[in-house]
């Protein structure tokens, strides 16, 4: 035998951890940090699975938080909706078990993606309290109430006194007990989630009991948002490492009919366009012969062909409308403006919409010690982002805006709320705790032409109350020197009719003033189409193939 | 049996997901984004890798880093360490799971902590081109060479063409080809990160051969630092969970011994002072029995019992000295000044050091298209961050520091630059990316306080050259009517005599000017000694016990 060597040594403490473990060890990768942005963060993950189980069974969320302040500062945490519940097979992996979940696999709009937050609060609660965290879940026909913990080593599921009734209750109710939080009313609090939540869904009704007082969030709308639905993945969206594990997994008998049956915008017209770019390439193979050469060929080559861009009808925007009215019943601002863009692309292929939104006066901004500054408010999937707003694409995007251009002097000094929901299957968080979105190019640039066009809206309003009338007064002192101008100039210049010469100085004057003010519009639309021609070069028009 | 309700029918999509399929479809979050960003990380974990082996294994660091262009815009990344090696029995696991490693568990100072890094490269590697990583690992008696890849679905380790031979030699080669990464010189690049390391660990000698040209890092200093070293748990630093797991898996026969075996500082006479405190807890019973709320009450002792300060011998700062050195070879400064503070403690047990620098003109600051502005170096355990500046504690506690308390006008135009190493046996990293330490209270007002004791050097310096003489001047002014008023003033009261009152008129004077320089200084000291109260009201003079 070798003697040990100083490796055999080091590594004789070599051990394999836990998912769970590692979160475990680090909280506050999931938020868990800072009592407040604790308590947020549970309010936060608990609203977000309800929403995300309503809308997937089409149901119009009715939810209830309870805050329960409890000795030696614990406080309980009760959550209740009116969701399809969960089966009691699921129970367990669903909220103590990290990384396990309906989401993460598909490609479809939702709050949550990972499967982790619901599962973190059960262990948060289990760190803080050792207590395990009580459930009843009902699925219209069974009632199974249990206690529930996760075996932090093992990231593994337990429950116990598991109860089982029958019921017609369908909905989820969690209790758990935590310590090391705090509640506020601040702006990280979970109250300003929940005001915010209800903002961006005004199809929920939400009930939010603090240790103060009870205070209800009425629906501002019937409409159940639309089922979010699963799409195919664009072609232009899929690396080769993606594209081999697709082909890899699929039971298509040959990578033509591989294409056509996974992938969106790939008919068979496409197919022949492909193999004139790729001719070496054998497309009649079996798929899981696919070699990571070819696959780099083909992926190359997609980003050639023209596409069609991405179907975005599982994207599910709030809408113009639905944010409008829930702007002006909660700030009553002097002025409002929304849009909702067209859908884009980003990373090639994953389609997202960018909404945006302008308030100014009224209620609109923040309160601080030193009167009103403007407010932003960040929102993914209608999910709110209260924390790490410094690396977030939104908070970038407005950072490279010159307010100045919009007759705002001082951006953080005016009574302004900028609102921004980004719409996507796939939101880029730059962290598991889901609060800020990763400021990738395309989103940035994206999310700054949304808010440039409502800062130009509210732009044309200022001026028309201040600068218009300043221009109008301006154009009436050169008007008022024309007509001497007219008769003078033919005498200097020795030429012409000063009738002729009249009308056309007020015909240049006239079409100057009109001009001006759609001038800084035109550059902004003109920096925005060569961003565009930028990215892909891509955008077939969709047609029927 | 009942229909499908619709829960069932939404959870049959349920899934569990390996940690690496989490970490590879969120690359981000390992600070795979961005090709600069992406290249950067790469390098940082390799370089970290080596440097924590090194350090352990008690070697002086020789690295090396290739960065190769290849064809397609795909780049290789060469990795050469003169360290330990890893046993052929480990290698798979080291660099190709995620979550095992040697450093998870132990309380020790560390570069990398999670066991994530080279394994997140491998599997970034195999993302964008395919290729498994190839291998080399010397432990000082035999070679092993082989080829490494992820299997994602399952986070194992998959080798390929394992070759043994005899050798001597010892450390790491690690080969991999990365796609969807770019190299430039810009403040977040590969060399900006090497250029912070070797400024913070002069004892290592770093070789960068980019695709321009080779550089060479020569070492400052032979001195290697002092192996880390494993500490026990400080009794203030322990919550209920960590208290009940440690219990629970401890072979200490009664709860006593099983506190003396396993904390610092904890003797037999803060035993017996814990059973004055909590008189019910019967701390001769079998460690595994001790109940939540029996550890609950026993933490909360804790929190009110004095202690010995952790030990802090198995933290590694860089020194004064060599931080220094290290500075005036790079910047040349006009001024330098440098505090290794005493260490403090974080969530109540974790003990850390703060380091901080200023060096003004000369080369300090960072040239931008307007000019030299200030410049902030971060680093973690002797890690450059270079990301995320945003949310770090350093960025936070520059932010309160008033500037113009230390002459300095616009901290953002000043040729300055601030350094800060933040030391401890566990870094609190807002994301596992590793690139910011998480704004927890405690460690921000410590790192404001080192920051504030190197400013106030730097006034004094900027003070002596421009404000002493103004001073001075007035000083003079004053003194020159002195004479006349002490004439003068008598006449006006009718009573003393001028000359005694000539002198205490002087007096007064003097110690006027003398004082003033100071008052600043006291202020902080005071704002300083405050805090301190504030946290925890503990620090027991150290004693034999």
């Amino acid at each position: 035998m070798a003697e040990k060597t100083v490796a055999d040594e080091m590594f004789s403490e070599f051990q394999e951890h836990s998912v769970a473990e590692f979160f475990r060890k680090n909280r506050q990768m999931l938020g868990f940090y800072g009592k407040v942005r604790s308590l947020t963060t549970i309010v936060h993950e608990y609203i977000t699975n309800s929403l995300d189980a309503c809308e997937e069974a089409g149901i119009l969320p009715d939810l209830k938080i309870e805050l329960r302040p409890l000795e030696g500062e614990h406080v309980k945490v009760i959550s209740e909706d009116n969701g399809p519940g969960i089966p009691k097979s699921h129970i367990g992996k669903a909220l103590a078990m990290m990384l396990a979940g309906t989401k993460f696999h598909r490609h479809m709009q939702m709050r949550g993606q990972q499967g982790i937050g619901a599962s973190g609060c059960t262990m948060f609660a289990q760190m803080t309290t050792g207590k395990p965290v009580h459930v009843k879940s009902g699925t219209g026909q069974k009632v199974v109430e249990c206690d529930l913990s996760i075996d932090v080593q093992t990231n593994k599921p337990l429950l116990m006194n598991v109860v089982e009734t029958d019921s017609a209750f369908h909905g989820l109710v969690v209790e758990a007990e935590f310590a090391e939080v705090k509640y506020d009313r601040s702006e990280y609090s979970p109250f300003e989630y929940l005001k915010r939540s209800a903002l961006a869904n005004p199809h929920a009704q939400i009930t939010f009991i603090d240790p103060s007082e009870k205070l209800f969030f009425p629906r501002a709308s019937d409409v159940i948002p639309k089922r979010p639905s699963e799409v195919q993945p664009h072609p232009l969206g899929i690396t080769t490492n993606d594209l081999i594990d697709l082909a890899h997994h699929c039971p298509a008998r040959k990578i033509s009919s591989f294409f056509t049956s996974t992938f969106a915008r790939f008919s068979s017209t496409k197919v022949s366009e492909l193999r004139s770019v790729v001719p070496d390439i054998d497309l009649e193979k079996v798929p899981r012969e696919l070699k990571w050469a070819e696959a780099e060929a083909i992926v190359k080559a997609f980003q050639q062909m023209k596409w069609v861009a991405p179907a975005t009808d599982s994207l599910q925007p709030i809408g113009e409308d639905q944010i409008e009215k829930a702007f002006k019943n909660i700030l009553g601002p002097e002025f409002f403006s929304v849009r909702s863009r067209k859908p884009k692309v980003f990373r090639g292929g994953v389609p997202f919409v960018v909404e945006a939104a302008v308030a100014y006066g009224g209620k609109s901004g923040r309160s601080t010690a030193n009167g009103t500054a403007s407010d932003i408010q960040r929102f993914a999937n209608r999910a709110p982002l209260l924390f790490d707003a410094g690396g977030c694409a939104i908070t970038e995007a407005i950072k490279t805006i010159d307010w100045k251009r919009y007759d705002i002097d001082s951006f953080e000094s005016t009574p302004l709320s900028v609102f921004v929901n980004f719409v996507s299957v796939y939101v880029p968080y730059t962290g598991a705790g889901k609060q800020a979105i990763s400021p990738e190019e395309e989103v940035v640039s994206e999310i700054r032409f949304a808010i440039m066009e409502v800062a130009r809206d509210l732009q044309r309003y200022l001026s028309g109350k201040v600068r218009e009338s300043d221009r109008e007064a301006k154009k009436k002192a050169i008007m008022r020197y024309v007509h001497q101008l007219s008769l003078n100039l033919p005498e200097l210049a020795g030429a012409g009719k000063s009738s002729d010469i009249e009308e056309s100085l007020i015909k240049l004057i006239q079409s100057k003033y009109a001009k001006s003010l759609n001038l800084e519009a035109e550059e902004e639309e003109k920096e925005e189409e060569n961003a565009e021609k930028k990215s892909n070069g891509n955008g077939e028009e969709e047609k029927e193939e």
